[in-house]
């Protein structure tokens, strides 16, 4: 290794430290910080994000980066050169002004969110999204893009992917997913929900959640489990991946899927390669392939039944009053059941995609100026009813109740449906792999899909990229398929339909 | 405030926002932080550590403090520039070779001291320890001093205070302690501490920690209780200031003691300037006056007779079994016993500062050149004979006890009794200036000796040094006589002697 990539390396491992502190800040606010210190704790992590910035941009980094792309490197070295240099040519593009205006656009934007979202009053909201909408235009106009402006707002969370690249892929889905969701519908076979509706004691659930993701693999040595409002993953290093999760005590799956959903991210942030700690190529490659993670272990794995199969006699164990009279159709139906409704958090596997394709469809539309913020209820609620045949009694329970927006996150929404569509992708290649996969999660043998999953997309960190990756370990480029087809067979025999 | 200052004051913001990173970082790694963190941590907090570092002493800085001292500023603005000077100067005297040597031979030379403790061999740490010392000695070389150079290490601990002026009131402190303990010695009156020693639920003791914190006017909104195996006061802002204490479910004291210790520590942080926070005007002045809040608060109103007169009471309805048939008087005995023991964390009030006089002296002989790290083990057990009439059996209840030295905190054993003598001091001149102190007390109503303290100390910062403020409050300058007078008081009746 050359003197200047060992340099440069030291420079990135006090960027991965800086992030390091960022991330324990971020996980404290969320967790134990009492509500005083919000003030002074917005204000070190704005300072700390200054310091970052200041760092990923100072000359000597510049001139490294500079110097070692002369250098023909090859393996983890290309790939934190190129990340780097993406990183640092983005944030040299952004005059500090411009950083600023949108920071305090974003925070007071949000405060206004808030209100509005209270009063269901988007006019509140609006004057903020139009400065939000023009602030982000011009940062990708700052930033630069080939093809869709969006693009260059969409590099922020999925380096490398395209809005022209995955629209059809969306629109194939789109037009699979409506007919199915009104098929659904229309058999009127809701199973019933109740068994999850009961009583179901805190301690008891929180026992169900450490054991289940100690099935998973998930490493208590190297993180943790605690509460938050909205649960989240964080953490600072591979070594320390904290997860959060919330109990309702009359919802079991809220806590339950929810724990799962995060084990799945933490798994991956667990699985990183250790070789590249504290750089790029050992950093977690896009939103997308980490939400493929968590959607993976929770709808494909912990509503399976085979899942079910193995947890259905512990769960009566730990719940013995309230599922005894349950059998596993019944319960597996429970946990699957399929309703269009209002919001997207609360969405069924069927139902969610359609809610993130109208997401995306609008904020292309808001960035590229074909609507208007003040044409934006009015245009969510249309498509609600064309794709879910529901519209909003209100814009609390339609285009105000997501947090992004408000928090200038455009171009966020599509890595959840990405998620999916990966995530669909890999546990087909996964049964490929491993033929006995049914079986071994039948028994509560996790092992195998957790070692499958560490090996093909944890280790691999962000040695390829996210689409590259996708191709690497299943042969073939991203696709609607996979997803489409484990849909029906999965509901296609839960309500008894054919395709 | 002229444009100058504003940016000076930008700078300190900065600092304090590095620091507050910091206090988190150290507050989670004894509390919340899973075992495989650590390594990270260790680099994460190194790095912090040496930005830090780098700001304190950037040209920048350097420039500011220099055309601040010319300009003849008052108040707080004349205080913050005389510290950030003194601390600037301070880290720009130490060459980074002579920093980063310090730091890993105080990393490594804690390890040999566990190792060390562990097998009672001092032979195993002394090497570690004489490194220690030397380079210590090269660190108040390099800072420079007035007088003994020991003023140069204090200095970091307890600003301005010398050895001069403290070691003859230490002496006058020795010259009575000495003869105090073999007269309560001899009485042969050991009040029993069985009541102490019962089964105590832990739940329970945690209702009582909570219940005395909020007594004494801990702000939960601003601040926390959690556990830790070394209880410590922590936190990143007068608005975030986070306890730990330890439940022992067959030792009362442990807890509640340590609790309360906590909590004096906990207000004094929460009583702060708000309007200098961030800035050294609006920090903690010193260890010694930090200690004396804790001690303050643990014994000269923990350990009371009036606390008890209220809180007795409330100890029996959580735990009737245990204590429905002891009394006040017996209660108040058992938890001011006094016996000449061997650990100094476990020691009484009145040999307490037996054991630190003991560490002082040796420390202030160890860097004159006066005893020979070899020489340390036996000169310890000497003077345990001489002070306290006991002599431990091997190095481990001996010299190998505390953990001070490996970490290199030499020059930090004073602050203990500097801050057991400034409470006296301030406890003294609180019964001045509020009559009913004893009966409030009694009552259970701690808030006006909160309020006073908050008026009186927390809220003047670092706007007085320690000695200034000890004769700001109580219009005298620092002596032992106030400590003498409250433990004759205290413990000649409760052990039938007169002076």
């Amino acid at each position: 290794m050359s003197r200047t990539y060992e340099t440069f390396v030291e420079r990135l491992h006090e960027l991965a430290d800086l992030g390091h502190a960022q991330g324990l800040m971020s996980w404290d606010q969320e967790t134990y910080m009492p509500p005083r210190g919000a003030a002074m704790r917005a204000r070190a992590m704005g300072t700390l994000a200054g310091l970052y910035h200041e760092r990923l941009t100072a000359p000597e980094l510049v001139a490294l980066v500079a110097d070692l792309k002369d250098a023909e490197l090859t393996g983890d070295a290309a790939v934190n050169v190129r990340e780097i240099d993406r990183q640092q040519s983005r944030s040299l593009k952004l005059p500090k002004e411009l950083v600023v205006e949108l920071s305090q656009t974003e925070s007071l934007g949000h405060e206004a969110w808030i209100g509005a979202r209270e009063k269901s009053d988007f006019a509140l909201f609006q004057p903020w999204l139009e400065k939000i909408v023009a602030l982000k235009k011009q940062v990708a106009e700052r930033v630069g893009y080939e093809g869709a402006m969006y693009n260059a707002l969409l590099d922020e969370y999925e380096p490398y992917a395209r809005a022209e690249e995955i629209a059809p892929v969306f629109a194939q889905l789109k037009a699979q997913l409506v007919p199915l969701v009104e098929q659904i519908t229309a058999t009127g076979l809701y199973p019933a929900r109740g068994v999850l509706d009961q009583e179901y004691p805190i301690e008891q659930q929180e026992l169900l959640g450490q054991q289940v993701l100690a099935d998973m693999g998930f490493d208590m040595e190297a993180g943790r489990l605690d509460l938050a409002v909205h649960p989240f993953c964080a953490g600072t290093s591979r070594d320390d991946v904290r997860l959060t999760t919330r109990y309702s005590a009359d919802w079991l799956p809220g806590s339950l899927f929810g724990t799962i959903h995060e084990g799945g991210h933490g798994l991956y942030e667990q699985g990183l390669p250790a070789d590249a700690s504290g750089t790029p190529a050992g950093a977690s490659v896009s939103l997308g392939i980490h939400e493929s993670q968590s959607r993976l272990w929770e709808n494909m794995v912990g509503r399976s039944k085979a899942f079910w199969t193995h947890y259905l006699p512990k769960l009566r164990a730990l719940f013995p009053q309230q599922l005894s009279a349950v059998d596993l159709d019944a319960f597996y139906a429970a946990v699957n059941q399929v309703e269009p409704s209002l919001i997207r958090v609360e969405a069924d596997e069927v139902t969610y995609n359609l809610h993130i394709l109208l997401r995306f469809e609008l904020e292309c539309d808001l960035i590229e100026g074909q609507v208007a913020v003040a044409e934006l209820p009015e245009a969510w609620n249309e498509r609600m009813e064309q794709y879910l045949g529901i519209r909003p009694p209100d814009d609390a329970l339609g285009v105000l109740q997501d947090t992004h927006w408000s928090c200038g996150l455009l171009g966020y929404f599509p890595t959840y449906t990405l998620g999916n569509l990966y995530a669909a992708q890999f546990f087909y290649q996964a049964h490929q792999d491993l033929p006995d996969l049914e079986a071994q999660i039948a028994q509560g043998a996790l092992g195998p899909l957790k070692d499958w999953l560490n090996e093909k997309i944890h280790a691999r960190g962000a040695r390829a990229t996210a689409s590259e990756l996708v191709e690497e370990v299943t042969g073939a480029k991203l696709s609607a398929d996979y997803f489409i087809d484990y849909l029906w067979e999965k509901f296609g025999s839960l309500y008894g339909l054919s395709r």
